[in-house]
């Protein structure tokens, strides 16, 4: 609990109207894009960096927790304020200061939608490639924060790729610029990269200076379906290692692709077991001749039929299919459990084939679908808690999930993070001596611990009992 | 001063055959690429990572220095013991552990020469781009400790663009593994990158993961003359914005071009103020007709001639050229600081004039060349220890080149990394918070400073005064 005097206090810092106090508001800031939430004590807008940092400071002085938060869209509860206290909504901060063109940079504040972002990249001629799912409503602070990722990244690389330097919050109140404003950089340690991924448990990110690339003069959408599971994910490793160089490389399997069929321009045979979703970039006439070629690939490797979308409304409504494909499987299961497992990109047909096995063996469904381009492949775990077992069968699940995915030498997340859901999971990636040292670093960054709390971390009995608590 | 005692309980974890302990033999590690030289206590070989930590945990337990060196190519006293104790080569630990195909990675010892390396993935139809000059000589190691870069970053990016993870033994000898096998993953915070550019100050890198690409089915070269320094710059500029999105676009002034003329494959007009260098990587009608449109670009942006390698051996002599430059400087003058500054692509004309004008005032030459296409600069100052005065303008000239740099929003190194040599100027770059923090991460990994102590952050003048020492 944070003591009214000190809400006192916050409230000079932002000003009454930019903390929220009553139960109703604080329970919208309780949750994520997962299932879990957590009531914190107090919502607080920041509207500027020194602001960020004041209450990072009274958050040392009176040990409350801190939790920053953008949209709310991460898939690991990373944004869920576990302990309570302070959840930061960055929401405020949302100004592009600066897209420069001649410098190929923009810098821009992170509670900017990441959607609105690239559109105005665009509007200048320039690309700004990371593409999650939740484009739309993101925002780029969450991005760097969890360093997402998208189908383009199998040409174009993650947010890790694009962010050239900071400006952060240490949770002991410095503010800080990390890495440069040019396209190279090796000055001391690279925190810029250390914040990409740590969650919000390294301090908060107030400002992102970004790398911008030439926007791709031609883009072309194939869909290419298949009879077999096995069929297409084996597609998705002969076209990898053949040279052609896809700029996206989409799985889609046979339940996910059913509860999207009616949101793609074109007819996809029932029988369909997986349908693979390839974007070409590059010029015209370059792009125009590999699509053929990736076409004529697809066919040489058992696909019927190889769809080219015709128009860019045919594209991106096969890419509009594509991202709403998340909440749409809530229509197979009302809940479900989403990992963004990462493997070898040989191991992609294995990992498959094994999945579809534990489905059966478990008797829960388990679509898959993702960016199979990169090894990336989003792994559902469907139930009801309605239904007597389900539930209980999520977790080992999960677990074997996590099990098959390291006897392959692969990762349990690629894009997603760790948060809070996989945190008691760590172990089997992190060796003890590994964690160890990721604990001495945060502890040299938060001594006190204030910036969200029981995150990537296995969490001791007492944190974990709260989960009970959530809605 | 290392004990005897301590030796002899090296010995016994190396083997005799792999110490060196007489100062003749001793010296030949005391230097890198820069003139600094520092006399180590012990040269040790080790040959696995299990000897590395053993030797580690020696170093906490005795209290004396561990610096990692690989070839001792680095161009910022990296691997220069500065503060005595084990000079610790890598070069035994020398094994391609692997080069998969179909997973598009390799696995390597850090002792690995990067030029093996790269033939061996090319056999493989495969390409690994990182291309420092000193490639042939340099183990990949040292390029990850260092961040090395090369030409061809401007499309391909440096080595943190490369490194999916690795094996370290840390300062407090547990042998870790960082990252992953696979493309993307985000588990736990990112010490890959951390390690990367980290100047073996974090511990010593014992085994790398790397990311590997397709082989680019073609490459053209071309060479350009401009007439004007300043026309050269502003043409680096513009090509960068022109969308014609060139491999590598290296830029060499008129000092430089002289040293390096009788290599070049064709005669290049002594008028001649500076030449581009370009490289454009392709299917090979694609590379045909972009380098035609950047040969055309050229020449309205006034550079004359414009030539264009017409074999590979003739761009491969262009590249060569360009490869023995830092050396061919001596020709001019036998003395030289070496720096790699970044700055903004919109700054580059700016820092070129501004260059020119502060040789003219110094009474220094100061040769400009390098990766103009990411804004990385190598600026050379050139002097003669055995003429009164030059010696001293050096460091109030280095000093005055950081200060453009940084006024144009720039940092100070792009490739070379702080090292010994620009641990003075970290200031200019940091913030006092910004270097505290870095501080307390080392502590946090290295408790009793033993890993390359005295590098990156500003010395005490106590390190400082041995820098007399050196030869």
């Amino acid at each position: 609990m944070i003591l009214e005097k000190v809400i006192r206090e916050i409230e000079t810092v932002v000003g009454r109207e930019n903390i929220l106090t009553s139960p109703e508001d604080r329970w919208c800031y309780a949750f994520d894009a997962t299932d879990l939430a957590y009531l914190p004590d107090l919502v607080v807008f920041p509207g500027s960096a020194a602001e960020v940092s004041r209450i990072l400071l009274l958050a040392n002085e009176h040990r409350f927790p801190v939790t920053p938060r953008g949209a709310g869209t991460g898939r690991s509860g990373g944004s869920v304020p576990i302990e309570g206290g302070v959840v930061l909504v960055l929401t405020r901060l949302n100004r592009i200061l600066e897209i420069n063109t001649k410098d190929l940079v923009a810098v821009v504040e992170p509670g900017v939608i990441l959607g609105k972002l690239k559109a105005a990249v665009e509007e200048q001629g320039l690309y700004y490639p990371p593409d999650p799912a939740s484009a739309d409503f993101c925002t780029i602070g969450g991005n760097v924060a969890e360093c997402a990722g998208g189908p383009v990244a199998v040409q174009y690389g993650i947010t890790r790729d694009y962010v050239l330097g900071l400006e952060v919050a240490l949770p002991t109140g410095e503010i800080i610029d990390t890495g440069t404003r040019t396209m190279k950089g090796v000055v001391g340690y690279d925190l810029t990269r250390l914040f990409l991924g740590s969650e919000g448990t390294l301090g908060v990110i107030t400002r992102i200076i970004l790398r911008l690339v030439a926007k791709p003069a031609a883009r072309q959408t194939l869909a290419a379906a298949f009879g077999s599971l096995k069929a297409a994910a084996e597609a998705v490793s002969r076209i990898l290692a053949s040279g052609l160089a896809p700029t996206a490389l989409e799985f889609i399997d046979r339940v996910t692709l059913g509860c999207i069929r009616e949101m793609l321009p074109f007819a996809v045979d029932l029988k369909a077991a997986a349908l693979l979703l390839i974007a070409v970039d590059g010029h015209p006439h370059d792009v125009e001749e590999r699509a053929g070629a990736m076409a004529r690939f697809c066919e040489e490797q058992g696909a019927r039929p190889v769809i080219r979308a015709r128009t860019p409304e045919e594209a991106e409504q096969l890419w509009k299919a594509r991202k709403v494909i998340s909440p749409a499987l809530k229509k197979v299961k009302p809940q479900k459990v989403s990992e963004d497992v990462v493997v070898p990109l040989s191991a992609i047909p294995d990992l498959i084939t094994a999945l579809e096995d534990l489905s059966r063996r478990r008797g829960l469904i388990i679509p898959c679908y993702g960016h199979a381009g990169d090894g990336n492949i989003h792994v559902n775990v469907l139930y009801d808690r309605a239904l007597p077992g389900e539930m209980e069968a999520v977790e080992p699940t999960v677990e074997e999930i996590f099990t098959l995915v390291r006897r392959f030498q692969g990762t349990l997340s690629g894009e997603h993070g760790i948060g809070l859901t996989k945190a008691p999971y760590l172990g089997m990636e992190l060796s003890p001596a590994a964690i160890a040292v990721q604990k001495r670093l945060k502890q040299a960054f938060d001594p006190n611990n204030i910036m969200n709390p029981g995150k990537i971390f296995p969490q001791p009995p007492k944190a974990r009992a709260r989960e009970q608590e959530g809605i």
